[in-house]
């Protein structure tokens, strides 16, 4: 079997086998990693490197994992932009509700858009994303609500997955995102339609990895999600949830009873949340986008760092109220809005993130460069990772890999 | 000759022709514009379009003037991460310099590179900001502080300027930007200098349109800047100058005074400096990256609104304070952060950019969607002018012209 090889003068490993607190990214200066046509053999001064290994030298840039976005919402058509010049004027949720904006405004969208506009888009975005540095995708339904809007979503995103050139995906059925219309009068008989017949279909069909709900004021209950989230662990789904974007209604502490991987949002979240996110170890998803184009306060960074919980940052990628497609702009505001430091902004958007996705260690490992892992990899134009947070607004990634092969770059 | 035109849904001429108060964008719906390799022809409904004219149809999305970026140091090398990293940890500009960052950081690293290398590192740059739209660039020296520094700087932005797939390019001799070590205790002497040596020879030589110095406390005094930007006038140079971005030294008014075209960054200005502004028609050039990543309040944009400022909003991409190499980014945080309008921000990216550059009107014009200006515009891969300044934080351009021919593209 061919090896390959980059080297480069800072490889920044994410390997908590080789941070140290003064170097909690692991980094292995004048490094090589070597790699075959899915995983990574080997990382080590590049010096030490096997002679016949196929070695290509990146000089003095740096090369980190690749970007793992955990929290997208990436397989939407259609444009908000009237909707974000409102919520740019001052306007309200619910202003916006009723000129017909938010949720059911993608929801119209989608139901409009066949299973292949829907994955040419997808795959478009998810393409652009590679370019930016991100090799690892979580992607949710949602803006279908009914049961085939749903399903021709998560086929779109079954369609993107295996499209070239893309990231490694990660699907969710966002099973509680908002109420269709035409269960406006009877929520609990959709809540249970959702739980009894479409998650059970969705995980017999592997049409998804995890399930989601929208636990909010405005939104879904604790309970409602709770029948759901239920049903998807019997179901063998993984759970994670939408939590305290706009009010503290419990969801932390449903996360933790349910054993979620992740908790996502948090603007607003008490101590007695954090505490049963710390207990049971559920990572922190925080999206800073989402707060900057709605001109939120940030959710407790230093309370939830205290706490030890694992702090992930995620793209949110979604036409309202997060209308990039950048995961480097999320790790950029979340320095600079959030306070989380470079080397936090970086874990954040590679091992946590992937641990947030059950992608952690092994043979599924992603967003590190360790042994093992997959090659999923970026070489930046930039000689040093804290260079990555800059708010450059623009590709810096020069060479993408993911498995061993290129998907993106300039 | 040959006539190529472009249609689409939205032509947003940014003409104020063709501006209401209702449509400050004049917009041309189902709209062609008509081009040859200089300039714009015609513009009107696609339908009345001659027959002869070589069409491509871009269908529903929106077509802009090329964007202007009106305040950049992108003439730099070298890279200011461990600073950017030391801001977001809360150090200050005094903390930075002693440091060894700041100004001093970019002056050693071009005086440590050669013409052709920072010549190579703009001509990227100026290629990586016409896929962002960009199709006019206005680039400053001042990081080289000595006179043979200037001249490196300057003689490689012009050979930029030149290089191909670039953006046309305004140059700006910065002339007071940072005292070099040699000049600290002799700063009348480098002041002097600069105003009866330096500036004459850059007007003869025509290595730069304006001139610029950065008026600001631990800058330079007003009346230190009055002395190179007399000298500037009497050179046939422009003036532009750094105003008010710590404190209110009474740049405003030297602005006003000396006919600058514009005052740049502006957090602080009294209101009779707004004043004088608006009595002299100064544009204000915003630069919100840098007070993103400063962690500035906004400048007074409501009071230079209220005046009839010109508001302009420009990148500033520079390595420490601005970091970037979006345009479209500094848009997104203008409407985000200082609350300018959608529309605001697209006209003082356009046209109001390009007047702030001397490019206004006639066949010099540039900014704008109108006959007998260059044919300088972008394809957005958008449906409306309003999703142009969501935080995209990627490139959304589909197709940019500059002078008729294609510079930058997905």
């Amino acid at each position: 079997m061919t090896l390959f090889g980059i080297a480069a003068k800072r490889l920044v490993t994410c390997d908590p086998a080789r941070a140290t607190p003064v170097d909690p990214l692991g980094v292995v200066e004048d490094g090589a990693v070597v790699y075959d046509e899915r995983s990574i053999r080997w990382i080590g001064p590049r010096v030490q490197a096997a002679a016949d290994v196929r070695m290509v030298d990146y000089g003095d840039r740096v090369v980190t994992p690749g970007l793992v976005d955990a929290h997208t919402h990436a397989a939407w058509v259609g444009s908000r932009h009237d909707e974000y010049a409102m919520r740019m004027a001052g306007a309200d949720y619910r202003a916006i509700a009723s000129a017909g904006g938010g949720i059911l405004s993608s929801f119209r969208a989608v139901s409009a858009a066949s299973e292949e506009e829907i994955a040419e888009a997808l795959a478009s975005r998810l393409r652009r994303m590679a370019d930016l540095g991100v090799t690892t995708c979580e992607v949710k339904s949602g803006y279908g609500l009914e049961p085939d809007g749903e399903r021709k979503q998560l086929r779109a995103i079954g369609v993107a997955k295996v499209a070239a050139g893309v990231p490694h995906v990660v699907s969710t059925f966002l099973a509680l995102h908002a109420l269709p219309e035409s269960a406006k009068s009877n929520r609990d008989h959709y809540v249970l339609r959702v739980a009894t017949s479409l998650v059970p279909e969705v995980g017999r069909s592997k049409l998804a990895d995890f399930v989601d709900a929208y636990v909010d004021q405005n939104a879904f209950t604790v309970d409602e999600a709770r029948i759901v989230c239920e049903a998807a662990k019997h179901a063998g789904l993984g759970v994670r949830l939408h939590v305290g974007q706009f009010a503290d209604v419990g969801g932390a502490q449903l996360c933790a009873e349910l054993g979620a991987l992740s908790a996502d949002h948090l603007e607003n979240v008490d101590e007695a949340g954090i505490a049963a996110l710390s207990r049971a170890g559920v990572a922190a998803v925080l999206l800073p986008v989402a707060s900057f184009t709605l001109g939120q306060a940030p959710p407790p960074v230093a309370a939830l760092r205290a706490g030890g919980v694992s702090l992930v940052v995620a793209s949110d990628a979604n036409p309202g109220t997060a209308p990039t497609e950048s995961l480097p702009l999320a790790m950029s505001l979340a320095v600079r809005m959030y306070g989380l430091t470079p080397a936090e902004a970086i874990l954040g958007a590679t091992r946590l993130a992937a641990a947030s996705l059950g992608l952690a260690g092994g043979a599924s490992g992603r967003g590190v460069l360790a042994p093992g892992a997959h090659a999923d990899l970026v070489v930046w134009d930039l000689p040093h990772e804290h260079a990555i947070v800059q708010p450059w607004g623009a590709p810096k990634a020069l060479h993408v890999l993911r498995d061993g092969a290129r998907i993106g770059s300039r």
